[in-house]
């Protein structure tokens, strides 16, 4: 059974691959798994039908014959379960990786998550630019932590996992900050995600989304 | 075995259970699985022997014979799946339920912690009374979301299970705030939640710890 996934039908984000679809693209495509996409407008997603999927109104949803999921990492973890290729075999090391996802979403996440609410919803406040190095402090903290935890591996514990796939994803959102060049095995840890075919194949199926949207 | 969680020798918040043990305590004892403490103070909590077992030298972790796991939200699943009573049987169920964990820690808490962090780190600043209706205004937002899904339901999806527990956890974060008691029925289900006796246990649990700091 080929699930459909939900996507934005204009992506804020004009193709960068940061909308959470990306995430949920990139594992079934590292996992190998065939998928549909059903593209949704702003207006559409805050209409019954799709606040049934997703009560937050928002995307990606995931379909699967009668399940039906919500949440970018909830619908990872479902794939990464479901299919080989994203959690090591020995228990441990696979609690270790979904512990990885959860830090990437609820520690590494937040303060990336208040940088890019001050970027578009505060910029004009009088008080932004006094403020962002604040945040950009906090980021700092996080990301100070991370890459002396990643030290010169490839990947946060062992080889390729979800919790790689999910936190690479978060830290993408920096791209524009220059935040994460200050963490060169950081910079590098993203560049190696995103250099991965999987990777490559999700991009290339979003940035098609954006450029047909683009082109109406 | 029984495994043994960390906490924090003072919990900043003196007793109220919002430090992140305070979920891993009430999944143990949801699981009817006794567990040891090991308090640590802040100083070392920065120390390599702790950021071997959580890299961003935080509480709560979890050891149990060789493995080691950080993140609330990750050990809260992993006592899930290896106990009885905080996950439904059917397949599709669980994944939903997991689905509202990740719904709590990545869309719901982040503008709660956002709200946190400014009443903590900028309370002080020019910008603090201005700005905070903002992000009340955020939190609201959620809230609304979150409330309209509940309805007049008990719990977010069938009966009681890891995904309401961690949604009550970071829904217990604005007790201070009064925005709770703006949605009625968000408010009773955080009262349903704190009812139940494996809450009370694990709450009186991690009181006494700071009940006993405070007489030191």
């Amino acid at each position: 059974m080929i699930p459909t996934i939900t996507a934005f039908e204009r992506s804020p984000d004009g193709g960068r691959g940061l909308a959470r679809d990306m995430q949920v693209r990139w594992a079934l495509e590292e996992a190998g798994q065939p998928y549909d996409v059903r593209l949704v407008s702003f207006a559409a997603m805050k209409q019954p039908a799709h606040l049934a999927r997703n009560p937050f109104g928002s995307i990606p949803t995931y379909e699967e014959g009668d399940l039906a999921l919500f949440e970018s990492g909830a619908i990872v973890l479902h794939i990464a379960v479901r299919y080989a290729g994203l959690l090591p075999d020995d228990a441990n090391a696979r609690a270790r990786a979904v512990a990885w996802m959860f830090a990437a979403y609820s520690t590494v996440e937040p303060p990336i998550l208040e940088r890019a609410t001050a970027v578009i919803l505060e910029r004009d406040a009088p008080w932004h630019d006094e403020r962002l190095p604040l945040v950009d402090d906090r980021i700092r903290k996080r990301l100070g932590e991370l890459s002396r935890h990643l030290g010169d591996s490839d990947w946060l514990d062992g080889d390729f996992s979800a919790g790689d796939l999910v936190m690479v994803g978060v830290l993408r959102r920096l791209q524009r900050s220059g935040l994460l060049n200050e963490f060169p095995n950081l910079a590098a840890y993203v560049a190696r995600g995103e250099a991965r075919p999987a990777f490559k194949r999700a991009f290339d199926a979003q940035l098609a989304v954006a450029l047909a949207a683009s082109n109406n």
